[in-house]
């Protein structure tokens, strides 16, 4: 099982979505929308063995976190305008603690980035940080994703900031560099999933 | 130097263009967006050393040619919907056999897909043609993109076609596999990029 989760900074935090400026007053929901693309859309196919979250601190209500599981993902297609309005869907619901879900796959829940992390490591994940600066990724040894679980925790345009970065250091993360240039994170995802995918 | 070129089957070929319908009613414009973000988009940068190309047999007037030239390109940003505006622009333009120029970078032509490969192929490039069938990425050796010039054929969610491919054998175009699993085109430019992004 692979699990990504990016904090997104600014990212709106209720279903007041303009669909035709999800770059602007979304806060960056154009680059949530192709995470989510590159976290599940093979050619004619969607990867059942993913979970993507982000977690949303724009304004007005944040935290949002939001949970997509590509086992139970339906009808949602590979564009952005379509992904966006799938989230739209799921930010129109008020959040709570407990995941609500809105449309097939897809929830929400007033959580931080990190309690979701600290899950993930309570169930024994293995924790990658992706960073430019982390170590390359020659240097790593990946197990088969079947006999090992990962979460893979990324930023957005902004990054996580020196406190998360802290946390992560401190619960053991791996900070990992997938290339010497800075790319953007739904790059990230893609070149995540080649690596553990040519391992079968 | 790094070039792409992309088969868009039933992408339109004139500038009605439906941007809230990307995917249907102007065939699958949404991927060649993409295909353009992958190829164009750092954090905070810009691909200078590339260029792509994706030719349009979709109606009413096949094919035409769109080129984007990395180091020209201006004002473009990475979502979808901003990037079909500029291709709007660019098909709004009575297309002939010289290439001019809407947008910054952004060019169209009435020219066909083999057309370009051939000009490329003459001018002494390194042709790679990606297919889920080819050898396997390991089995290659690549210079340094300063020493070798590369042109990478991608097919779109229908494929080339026979007549397509067996050009590309007769032409010597290497054959290479990304992945055990069948990828979306801008996905490949994605892992394309790291691959020479990491020979740096
Ligand atoms: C657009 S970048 C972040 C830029 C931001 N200005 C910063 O300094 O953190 C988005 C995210 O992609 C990931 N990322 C970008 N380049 C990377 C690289 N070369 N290796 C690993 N992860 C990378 C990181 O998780 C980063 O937070
Ligand atoms: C969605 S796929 C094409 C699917 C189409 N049904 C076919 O059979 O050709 C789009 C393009 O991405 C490229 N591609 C997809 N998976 C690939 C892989 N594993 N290795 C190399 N290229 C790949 C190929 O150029 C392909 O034409």
């Amino acid at each position: 099982m692979k699990e990504f989760i990016i904090k997104a900074n600014k990212a709106v935090t209720n279903g007041e979505i303009n669909l035709k400026d999800l770059p602007g007053s979304s806060g960056r929901l154009d680059l949530l929308c192709r995470c989510v693309n590159s976290a599940f859309f093979l050619s004619h196919d969607m990867r059942r063995d993913t979970i993507f979250y982000s977690v949303n601190y724009g304004s007005p209500n944040p935290p949002v976190a939001l949970k997509f599981v590509g086992s139970e993902l339906k009808r949602v297609s590979p564009d952005e305008r379509s992904i966006a309005l799938f989230i739209k869907k799921a930010l129109e619901k008020d959040a709570s603690e407990l995941w609500k879900e809105s449309t097939s796959g897809i929830y929400s829940s007033k959580r931080e980035f990190r309690d979701i992390i600290l899950e993930k490591k309570n169930e024994g994940k293995r924790i990658f940080y992706l960073h430019l600066n982390g170590k390359p990724l020659e240097d790593f040894e990946f197990k088969n994703q079947d006999d090992e679980d990962f979460l893979f925790v990324l930023g957005d345009h902004i990054g996580i900031g020196d406190e998360d970065e802290e946390f992560l250091e401190e619960i053991g993360a791996e900070k990992i560099s997938l290339s010497p240039l800075e790319l953007h994170a739904d790059h990230c995802i893609i070149l995540v999933h080649n690596i553990l995918d040519r391992l079968k």
